[in-house]
């Protein structure tokens, strides 16, 4: 047909709709259209074009137009003879739904009327053929209340006080319990109800049924909730104008035992699984299903049940997915031994089922490839690679915090870093559960499942460390009162003692009282499969951040190409260690800080090892310090509360009185189990005490000497290596040291030096100073030559002005979003997300939240600039990014754009950005 | 002479040596050649070229080559012609003196030998000619020395030895006690030491003494010292390469009564007035006026004792300003009745000389308007334009501590706000002392003369607020231990009471104890010319940064062109605001605030309208509030500090017992005077401590809620004027209904309303959105047309990135360079000033500071980046900057060439960039 005369044509068989013009036919009726078309056995039908709508609309007072009149009463002829039913006899009574839809989707709209064409005769008719005299009633007394209410306008409580009534009589409370009889009663009373509210019968004619319902569906077009609708979601006239009406001809799945009704998937939808899977009722209509009377069965049963008819599906569900490319969820009936198929659509699936399906569809050679590729939401990875709630367990939360970092988990509510380190030591599954933690806590993070606290954002530090580690937390649940004295947290009413089991969501943010059956991470083989095939489309490589062995080993089961950033204060922060990077920061001198460096270098090169061993044969980008370094240090208030209470102590020591919670601080103050030992057995040395109050004075003058007022953009990374360059030199020799312990094992091994904060090349050359010249030594010392590759952060808005000169020094670049976006806002996140960011959402000033969507228009910008001055001076240049936005798919593509070399992400998030890094190469080429 | 003999010659007469060409003939042979060719009398002379000094030095060991000495010796058979004098001569000796000089001043290289030609008869020549015994031997012993030392290696310590021995001899201390025969025989032992040390006797040919000297000057090139000054000066062979040998004949100042010796500057170099000034001694050497014997006379005298040569001085003072162009310091002798002139040099004048001179040079013309305007740099009038210390005081200062502010200033050492303010309003001249500063102390600002704290560096409130009203401050004297509780501050051993006299340069950064005397600032009528000069010649417009009309009207006399910064929070500070401002701040609900906005709209108004009135006809800028609202409350670590003691009252209150300081807490507190006197006389209400108590409690519940991490990035500016829009509106009417007021008394206003920390167009279309809506109700309400124009600050880099969006709704751009230099390096001001920048510059990564000198090559980028996106939106848009650099000459030229149209800064510093502005437009023209 060509598109002259469709355009013409305002009414259409399903057999010659456009099974893709939506936009003249609805959606709905396109649908139908292409069913038909593509040979399933579709009730007869057709439909009544958007164009007839808005032709009528144009002049609404006049009526639907004879010519319309007449080709729809031409279709109704036409269906009588696919049919051999007739339109308002009372033998073999043909009945029709009138349904509404437009381009889009949208409620507010009218939606169907069933069993039109229904009246005194035509319902004798169907109660004899389907020899059930309470259905016949039943779906006549819905007929009458469904037009009354559209096509007529008669209100919906006018027939519920009806029903009510008729149920007092009977005394009954249920629909269901009333009978044949009864129902018809309702329906003379619904009779009597339209006639005193309309002035006139129910009108018996099928055509006056059929073009008054007609005439409803276009009118409700304009009707007020339908505009307001529109208005609301902002759906133009090009996205959707007018609605069409799709007649289709009503089957029985209730005529008897070769008659049934059923809902299937082509495919096992919880699981993927290459199986029909769906449940139907015999002899029965769609209602039977919803009331819930009788039980559906499997599908299988068929095959025993109604054989043929099981085979006929067999081959509707082949040409389902044939013609579709996806798993279908279809509706169908059997009318007296006739399988035909009512409506399908892409099936819902969970992830896991999505993947496996998608993958046997490439196998079947169903789809391709990148069909594959393309259908799934990289986003939607997340469910299978966090623990997650079962669904189906029905557990009421305790409290709600926020959803700080993704996954479920339950255990031992444990409430200081240090017990919780003791009981994960001992193998318990602990949560570790805070008002808020501090860098000090970093050894129960390790030792956790996951963290719980009552304060501070998605940008805490807990939030922060625990999305790092990929452990859930949820932060700020603020109904939850932590009293560390008392070992218990108080929410409402209910107290939680330490050592009772909980359960966090960091998905949601729920906190719940017991254990929760959570799901595990699935990294199934096809996932597996689907990301082989994603790597090979993607032209960015997907590396992982991660701090220690046990993270990189957890990168390559993610399948990350490498370590983009490994950031080395984390392994400061170890419990080991912390004493030791204590005593280099209160270091008076160099020879004093130097002392404690001396200390640390063994243990951050079997850091190193660890991790180049892990990722042979794969780059390990190590990045130097970058916090300020009082963020090693205990909170101001916290040290001046314990130097009171020491000092309180040192009194009553005298007299040989020892407080529990000043037992407690001295613990918190790492002396030896020994030395806390002794205190507690009463023999206390005063001096010790004195001892713990010099220490802790004396930390407390640094950290008010290391005070800052805005630490984001204070004394920390690049800054520190050039203040105080012997930390960032024993980095750099554990590094060389490591790299020639490991090529002596015969690894091969790929370590890179990132230098943090970078401004300005100076600072670049000065700290490459160090690194050549400690390469150099550690060569020469051992004979062995070392490949080691020196870039920078590009996280400082001058670096990428100045990137041009940054690259003669940095042999790669790697971008941190979090802080450019911080400096190119002047948002600190923190502050932003807490106080004023939520509002500038909801004023529609910023649409997203930049820490989350990479801001395109403005960090981007910056992006691009340093880009091409890096490129420009060092044609080849690496360059990667490495801030949270490298594991979101929007950014991903973003980054793809604009040309980077590779993302770096959580382990977690490794396959989400594999995948949406396929998603941004396929997405550019025709398809 | 053409460039090629020239190029083959090695030795010039004076008469003949070009006098531009210092890389020949270093900078002290050019300079004599100049002088001798534009007539002055010079004592004739010639210079041996670098060339020949190159020549020497290609092969040393050889000596001088024979062409060259031939040279020397025909050139001194020439100065004998020229004086009449013989070089060797008993009876008329030709004496010289020989003196080294490249193209660059060089120390570390042998200087001058005086008399050379001296010795046995040509002595006794001189001591005929001069009459002088004394005179005569002390000459020659010197010249021994010299020559002993430079030409022959000899160690000073073996002369000095001889001359210690024979004022023992003597019994005397003094080298001037020595009479004529006892410097003979000095002479005589000087003579034996180099006879004991070379082996050889003294050479008495001068000749030979000639060639050695020579030979000596030239060595000295390569001596360790010079090469060693060389590297460390980075002085390049392109700079200057080898040395030069000036030899010029001796004339004597003491051959009787027509001879004398004098310095003079061409004008008067302390004033700049238009008349000759300097001293003179007559028949004396240079030496004389040295060793103080004999006091000299000023020039005046001269015209009495030698008319004649007095005018021959005139005329010389009028040949050296008409050719250089610059007021010149010179040096003359008088041998017998003749003048020569020996040297000159550009006369070192103070700021205002020079403004004088150069105005009145204009008038004379002796220079142009350009030379006037360049040779004045802009930076040095700050001189002119702060009050200074008196250099001629001696005063030692008590302290130092950081030039956080310039001036200088006495008054009396207040420890609070409150009582400065008190004080002040009773007309005492105060000087504000604090450990550190903080909003609520500005009252106290602006009742002192100055400001003095002991902690805090050039970025801390005590500082920053004190330039932005040009007050003098010293920040952070760390030596002065301030104790407000017992009124009083200690600096070691020295006490100061409140009320003490004490003095504070902020420009030097000391501290005095009583009164020093000061100079106050000099606006002259000179100054005024050149600045007007200045203004017709600059594109740049200069504009002030200004608060009040106070400000403003200082503003106006030092020549701003309108406000282009009014920190419109510096208003919500004063001590009749504060409490307000308080109360909106704490307020619980917007119903609370608004009646707080309410009370605060008529103060607000009545600024806007001062501002308005006192720059009718010019542009005021008013930015809408910027700083984040915790800014204006105490302190955390305060208000717990006060609660404690209040709570601490509340329970002594019962027994009526009322500590002293607990008393001044809640003088602190603002209570009213009535209401402290109540507690004072003892008849104590505990419902007031509650009261008060109470308050403390919700605003300390305030400040911990608005506590950000890093309020630098933080909930600020625009972003307030979004979260809390009814600050803004009250702001904006105000301004709106100031300016109504303004047009009903027939003033032609210009307001312009500026939004800071603007990231996006949506925040400012937000704004511009209640302006337009208030603006039309003002409009409607007065039938007043008010004109007003709407811009935005950049200062967030995305603001830059994104100006080409923001010029659609902005009319003007101003850069805030503070921030955006924070913003673009990721430093923090006050951290980086006081953590690292101090590294930085000294390890040589960063050579300036770049809050103080605008960083071209990164925020410098960003700036061009949004001055072509805002032209390219709106090709008129005015540009202009407000941050400090807007105020530094450097600075001033890069906003020049970049094409802005405008920059506003401090009133004081109005003239410097006035001028600085001149500057930069003349110094891309052609001369």
């Amino acid at each position: 047909m060509s598109d002259s005369t469709q355009a013409k044509k305002q009414v259409f068989e399903f057999e010659e709709g456009d099974g893709k013009n939506k936009k003249l036919l609805g959606g709905k009726g396109a649908n139908l259209c292409e069913m038909t078309q593509i040979g399933l056995n579709v009730p007869p039908g057709f439909v009544i074009s958007t164009e007839a709508c808005l032709n009528y609309l144009a002049s609404p007072g006049n009526g639907l137009p004879t010519e319309l009149l007449a080709a729809i009463h031409a279709q109704m002829k036409l269906l009588e003879t696919k049919t051999g039913k007739h339109f308002g006899d009372g033998k073999n009574p043909l009945l029709v739904s009138v349904r509404s839809g437009s381009a889009m989707s949208m409620p507010g709209m009218m939606d169907t009327i069933l069993n039109l064409g229904l009246n005194e005769q035509t319902l004798d008719g169907i109660i004899k053929q389907t020899d059930d005299r309470r259905f016949g009633y039943d779906t006549y007394r819905r007929f009458i209340q469904l037009f009354g209410k559209i096509a007529l306008g008669v209100s919906d409580e006018l027939f519920d006080r009806e029903m009510n009534t008729v149920k007092q009589n009977r005394g009954v409370k249920e629909d269901l319990a009333l009978g044949a009889d009864d129902l018809k009663e309702v329906g003379e009373r619904y009779l009597r109800v339209i006639l005193e509210q309309t002035g006139k019968p129910f009108p018996s004619d099928p055509y006056e049924q059929l073009d008054l319902s007609v005439k409803a569906v276009f009118d409700s077009w304009m009707g007020k909730r339908a505009v307001d609708y529109r208005r609301e979601f902002k759906i133009t006239p090009e996205m959707a104008n007018g609605t069409a009406v799709n007649i289709c001809t009503m089957v029985f799945g209730n005529r008897g035992n070769d008659s049934a009704t059923g809902v299937g998937f082509t495919r096992n939808p919880a699981t993927g699984e290459n199986l029909m899977y769906g449940e139907y009722l015999l002899n029965a209509q769609g209602e039977d299903v919803v009331a819930g009377i009788r039980t559906p069965k499997p599908l299988d049963s068929m095959a025993k049940e109604m054989p043929d008819l099981f085979r006929q599906l067999q081959v509707l569900r082949g040409k389902l997915e044939s013609h579709y490319h996806e798993v279908q969820d279809f509706e169908f009936t059997i009318e007296s031994g006739t399988l035909y198929c009512l409506q399908t659509r892409n099936g819902k699936m969970n992830t896991t089922a999505m993947v496996r399906s998608s993958v046997e569809m490439v196998r079947e050679n169903l789809i391709t490839r990148r069909q594959a590729l393309l259908r799934i939401s990289p986003e939607s990875l997340a469910q299978m690679l966090y623990p997650r709630l079962d669904p189906h367990a029905n557990f009421e939360p305790l409290a709600t915090g926020l959803p700080a970092s993704p996954g479920a988990t339950a255990g031992l509510a444990i409430f200081d870093a240090d017990r919780a380190e003791e009981q994960g030591k001992a193998g318990k599954q602990v949560i570790l559960v805070r008002e808020e933690t501090k860098p000090e806590d970093i050894h129960g993070f390790f030792a956790s499942r996951g963290i719980l606290t009552s304060r501070g954002g998605k940008t805490s530090h807990a939030a922060v460390v625990a999305r790092g580690m990929g452990k859930p937390c949820v932060a700020g649940a603020e109904g939850i009162e932590v009293n560390v004295a008392l070992r218990q947290a108080t929410i409402g009413e209910t107290i939680i003692h330490e050592g009772d089991i909980i359960t966090i969501d960091g998905t949601s943010g729920k906190v719940y009282l017991g254990v929760v059956p959570t799901i595990e991470a699935e990294i199934t083989a096809e996932l597996g499969v689907l990301l082989d095939w994603a790597d090979q489309e993607a032209k960015l490589a997907v590396m992982a951040n991660a701090d220690t062995p046990e993270d990189a080993k957890h990168a390559l089961q993610f399948g990350a190409k490498g370590i983009g950033l490994c950031r080395t204060e984390r392994m400061f922060n170890a419990s080991d260690r912390l004493p030791i990077v204590l005593e280099m920061i209160i270091a008076e001198d160099l020879a004093q800080r130097q002392a404690a460096l001396d200390r640390l270098l063994p243990i951050q090169r079997a850091d190193f090892k660890g991790l180049l061993k892990t990722m042979a044969g794969l780059p390990v980008t190590i990045r130097l310090l970058d916090p300020p370094i009082h963020e090693f240090l205990p909170a101001e208030q916290l040290l001046v509360a314990e130097i009171e209470e020491l000092q309180h102590l040192r009194k009553t020591v005298g007299g040989m009185v020892i407080l529990s919670n000043t037992l407690e601080l001295l613990h918190d103050e790492k002396l030896s189990p020994a030395e806390v030992a002794k205190i507690k057995s009463n023999a206390v040395n005063p001096h010790l005490v004195d001892e713990a109050l010099i220490k802790k004075q004396a930390i407390l003058k640094k950290v008010r000497a290391l005070h800052e007022v805005n630490p984001m953009l204070g004394h920390r990374g690049v800054r520190l290596g050039i203040t105080f360059p012997e930390i960032y030199i024993m980095q750099i020799r554990a590094l060389a040291e490591a790299t020639v312990d490991c090529v002596k094992e015969g690894l091969d091994v790929h370590p890179e030096i990132m230098v943090p904060q970078v401004c300005t090349p100076a600072e670049l050359r000065f700290v490459r100073g160090f690194v050549d010249q400690i390469v150099a030594e550690v060569e020469k010392n051992s004979g062995i030559k070392i490949k080691l590759k020196f870039g920078s952060m590009i996280e400082v808005v001058r670096a990428c002005v100045r990137a041009d000169s940054l690259a003669e020094e940095a042999e790669f670049f790697s971008f941190g979003t979090n802080d450019l976006t911080q400096a190119t806002f002047s948002f600190s996140r923190e502050d932003a997300e807490n106080k004023f960011l939520p509002a500038y959402n909801q004023k529609n000033i910023l649409v997203d939240n930049p820490f989350e969507v990479l801001d395109t228009q403005g960090v981007g910008k910056l992006m691009e600039l340093a880009i091409k001055g890096g490129r420009g001076t060092r044609p080849g240049i690496k360059i990667g990014i490495c801030g949270e936005h490298g594991g979101h798919p929007a950014s991903i593509i973003f980054c793809h754009k604009i040309g980077l070399d590779y993302v770096s992400c959580s382990g977690p998030r490794v396959p989400i950005a594999r995948l949406a890094a396929a998603h941004a190469k396929l997405n550019e080429e025709p398809a």
